[in-house]
């Protein structure tokens, strides 16, 4: 392919160019997906050293001190994980186009992950509320998450983003059980749980089973099947019972089950890491496999070139009709055939043209479905974004004011999102 | 910018990648911008050469055979400079992500360019029937508009976005006028209408309207009001007028309307390709100036961020509460500043940050609604092209059933296109 000034490029130099930007697609989405990979690990490194903080800080130092600095050293080398592989990507997210945003969401996270170690030495020597030190963990985590939303969202191959989206719902549903943990441990340790707490857990069973049903709706086999297999684990029976006992005081909460709660969900929150993993491998796979099936159809492209002869003159006339062009002719005028003869169907330019441009628009047709998940997401969060701006709520109240509005008037919940935002706009609020 | 392996990025490296990355895409539309005004002369080179052409092809050879020479030796021009302008981007093209669709486009369209010559040699040997001629030209026309089309679609700049809606909806309704004076130069020429070339032309009529509609939703008010000084041009009452007598047969054809009638409409494609001058005059100046706004707005972000400290330890905790963090620690337990003081609010990375992600929100949202004037076409081109293919209707019977639908249902055009693209992925004919 040439680029110099003032040479006219052929057809084929736009053919095998568009090939190439499959290609470089592909290969953006290989490297952004080894940076989905750091951050999932990175995130469960945040959760565990964020538990920890949560009962050191609660005991006032007297627990957890030990652990809390092995979690710390753990969670210091993820970090320093992620942020080479980001130097690594560097050059290829900046100089990728419409990643303004992306890059705004990185910026968000480095400069709160600069600040991690000034949080830690506050939370060491217990010179922080215990809900700030929480809230700054899981502001981060909440923020790498947007980094694999927005990966999802930009997403060109449909098989692809339909892993991307899963694994974006599988590490918040899982980031929904954390948070779910952190509230049952502090209740159960209280002894009680308030109305607000008791809404709040419902808030996050809710959204948790939601973002379940968009893993299993685009997940691949494989890491379904582990799914399912986790879906049946013993350890779920007790969570579903104390989950009861929180929720209706019967019977009385004992200080116990607080460590016996952290240790179940605990263990759910590792076996959701496991099925992340097992669609990490997938992803990786998958996106290897694409960049391979793309270049070797590239080189077969190449060289069906080569067989091609020019076939512009007439060929163009024959491809918009699909006949012959000696048939095309005026009767009695048919002495004029510029190249002697006609191409042969099925193995001209322009069909090689069209066949590209069928199998790009099937690729964007198909990844409608994916997005159209997203976009629900996005929906949802605007919505409740202008509920929490303009009517004062809080992001619980939000989500179930809307969940309270789908039920009564019989919708979904985007359907009801969408609504809320376009009167929003009527009433010229947003 | 370091783009060093293994050296951490800072959150003001990225923020200013972020900058950067917009600023990438505006001059990536400012080029493309440059393309657009290259096919918007090559298609009106085009439509006049088609023009002559039918007329030359019509008269047997014995019309316009040396302005037929004249208009070639044009569209050549216009030709040579649309080849320039695509080598000259063709390096940025390829490289901008997301662009297969566009390769694609581009190659289908330089492909039929190139047997242009070919073609030109059988209308000038009276070797090719005068449909088939006026179809290829109105195909290399049509393959033009869709290279518009994906630039409008693919643009990230609200504003840009918006001109290039407009300017493709005028472009096309050019288009169109220019089918329509075909379809009624034959008509007068021959002194009778079919009941297909009324249907033909009230197709054409329609469309129109509905592109001159978006047109003016979208367009700025310099072209508008050229627009609006155009749209009482006394011209219009006589093709209005002969287009009722193309109607109703009545007062009977005369032979000599054809020629009329083919001025008129020639007078209205002129005046059209006016506004689109002043619309590309605009785009032009829009889109230096943006890229000129840009580059301002990131020097000065630059040296705000030398002006700043580092703030990330306690900058978090403080920018997530809006609070002093010095109220936020547990009482009694002030004695640990690692900084020594807090960052001014107003003043922070964390701020900088924010005002940036909420700047490119709004520009996402005001996106929205230059994108659903583009969605909606691809959803009635979808719903067309199923009936199409699976009703064996024509383009313009399909465009008929949907107009028809919409009225019985009292529907919008693009909620009947979407019901029909939903009823036919359950009958699985998609």
């Amino acid at each position: 392919m040439t680029t110099e000034k003032n040479t006219p490029l052929s057809a084929t130099d736009y053919l095998i160019a568009s090939k190439q930007a499959e290609i470089q697609s592909l290969n953006y989405l290989l490297h952004m997906g080894q940076l989905v990979v750091m951050i999932s690990d990175l995130i469960h490194a945040l959760q565990k050293e964020r538990g920890a903080s949560n009962i050191y800080l609660g005991s006032k130092g007297s627990q957890f001190e030990q652990s809390l600095q092995q979690l710390i050293g753990q969670t210091n080398q993820h970090l320093q994980a992620f942020h080479q592989t980001l130097s690594t990507i560097h050059a290829e997210i900046s100089s990728h186009a419409g990643n303004s945003r992306l890059l705004n969401r990185i910026a968000y996270v480095v400069h709160g992950l600069a600040g991690l170690d000034g949080v830690r030495h506050q939370i060491h020597a217990l010179n922080i509320r215990p809900d700030l030190a929480i809230r700054v963990y899981s502001e981060l985590i909440s923020g790498l998450l947007t980094i694999v939303f927005e990966t999802a969202d930009a997403a060109v191959d449909p098989t692809i983003a339909r892993v991307l989206v899963a694994m974006f719902n599988l590490m918040h549903g899982k980031e929904l059980a954390g948070q779910e943990r952190a509230v049952g441990a502090a209740g159960f340790a209280v002894g009680t749980f308030t109305a607000a707490d008791i809404q709040r857990m419902q808030h996050l069973i809710d959204a948790q089973e939601r973002c379940f049903e968009l893993f299993t709706e685009f997940a691949n086999p494989a890491a379904l099947a582990l799914w399912q297999q986790y879906a049946s684990r013993p350890y779920l029976i007790d969570i579903e019972r104390l989950r009861r006992i929180a929720f209706t005081g019967t019977p009385p909460h004992r200080a116990e089950q607080s460590d016996h709660w952290f240790d179940l969900l605990t263990q759910r929150i590792d076996d959701l890491k496991s099925v992340e993993t097992a669609l990490e491998v997938y992803l990786q796979q998958l996106c290897e496999q694409k960049v391979h099936d793309a270049n070797a159809s590239l080189n077969q492209q190449q060289d069906l070139i080569q067989t091609l002869g020019e076939d512009a003159a007439e060929g163009f006339v024959v491809f918009l009709t699909g006949h012959d062009s000696a048939s095309l002719k005026p009767a009695s005028l048919d002495q004029y055939h510029p190249e002697g003869l006609s191409p042969r169907l099925g193995r001209s330019v322009f069909e090689l043209v069209q066949h590209q441009a069928q199998r790009l628009q099937h690729m964007h047709d198909e990844l409608e479905a994916a997005r159209t998940a997203l976009e629900e997401r996005k929906l949802q969060q605007k919505a409740k974004a202008l509920l929490i701006k303009h009517r004062k709520l809080t992001e619980d109240e939000a989500h179930r004011l809307l969940r309270q509005m789908a039920m009564d008037q019989g919708k979904k919940l985007v359907d009801v999102s969408r609504a809320i935002i376009e009167m929003a706009e009527i009433w010229r609020v947003s």
